[in-house]
């Protein structure tokens, strides 16, 4: 098997920071962790929510803290340091080559969908961000690594694009018209649900959108890990 | 402009835990740094000790400390915990968006190179790992951000393959060899450098072997930002 793991992202329209931040890092006892923070507002306020809660969370992935402790140990920071004034939603996936399963923590009130062939599930359900009240806990869903799986994730912005301009964007039918494709590859269903979207905000996303893509394939080549980025670069500004 | 980064890694064979560690995390005032280490030995000592040096320079760039600064922080770390018995090699490059440069720091006897056009420039000069003694410092280069580089960094596996059998690898041919061929992705040029390695080694790599490409290219798309990992998975082994 293979995992595979895609992610667009993309700035609200006319900022030059992301109140988004995900990193990818290694388990220490084997496999990957992604953890995606979207943090109140936009801008740079945002971001420096956000980034904290990452780098709390990563951190204590590092030392080998299992994912729902890391989360509520984000969320009692945040809420200690801003008083529960400022709050920020947390996803965390997980490929944890011990139990062979994906483990998807959620702090989000944004749902994520899980697609076999073309079966597309919701996976809805109250979910709190950090920092609202002490003691705020994540859901956890454990799913078997099994080739075919797919699960996308994504922060609000992709839920509310189009939605100023009454043409909400329709996040399961986009999905779903994807994956009657033979075999989508992870970046190209987070390209297109990105796509739409910033099509639906006529071009100038109303809020910073990031989508993750985890698709788990048979293996069919070598066992090279591999990694991409590309990182747009603005003109300078010095400020 | 975009900056685009590729990463192509392998494990030594028949060894279920690389050596050498790679994150990539976002700065906090933008841009990116990608941390590459290559710890003593290989399998499970030699990644706790990359982990733990990549782990304590990713903490310190996230909070605004100077790449020269994280480097000897992580070596002197790693030598009062291991008192100079166990070294390590540390490369940072850093896409430093407020100087509009990369920032490279090495402590790795293995050379960097830097291409420009067909230009290939070797940047060697004697560079000692982390952990050795006190006092140890990066050897660091600061090149402006232009259309048309490229920086390869590579971990010491990729300049030993094919040594034991009499067929040494010859980086700079390889590197001169693709980037002839008009411009190059660094995903194609990652991974021909790890495959030409594999092969003079026959299938069966005698040491881990990481190799970092970064890309400078003018931009020709549109500002989403995107990342695609890829981790191919072992027969699960519980232990």
């Amino acid at each position: 098997m293979e995992v595979q793991i895609a992610v667009a992202k993309v700035n609200k329209y006319a900022t030059s920071e992301s109140g988004d931040t995900l990193e990818v890092i290694e388990r220490p006892n084997g496999g990957l962790s992604v953890v995606l923070a979207d943090g109140q507002t936009s801008g740079r306020g945002a971001k420096a929510v956000s980034q904290m809660v990452v780098r709390k969370v990563i951190g204590l992935l590092a030392e080998g803290v299992r994912d729902g402790a890391a989360a509520r140990a984000a969320s009692d920071t945040l809420f200690t340091d801003k008083k529960g004034k400022v709050i920020c939603t947390l996803n965390i996936a997980s490929i944890d080559l011990h139990s062979g399963t994906i483990v998807l923590s959620r702090n989000n009130p944004a749902p994520m969908f899980i697609c076999r062939a073309e079966t597309v599930d919701l996976i809805d359900g109250p979910s709190i961000p950090l920092g609202t009240s002490r003691d705020v806990r994540p859901l956890i869903s454990e799913i078997a690594l099994e080739p075919g799986l797919m699960i996308i994730i994504y922060t609000d912005g992709l839920t509310h694009a189009g939605s100023r301009r009454g043409t909400p964007m329709d996040v399961r039918e986009t999905i779903q018209s994807i994956v009657e494709d033979e075999n989508p590859s992870p970046q190209l269903l987070a390209d297109t649900l990105l796509a739409q979207a910033v099509r639906l905000d006529e071009n100038r996303p109303v809020d910073d959108i990031s989508v993750l893509v985890i698709k788990v394939a048979s293996r069919d080549g070598d066992n090279v890990r591999r990694m991409s980025v590309r990182l747009p670069i603005e003109r300078q500004s010095k400020a």
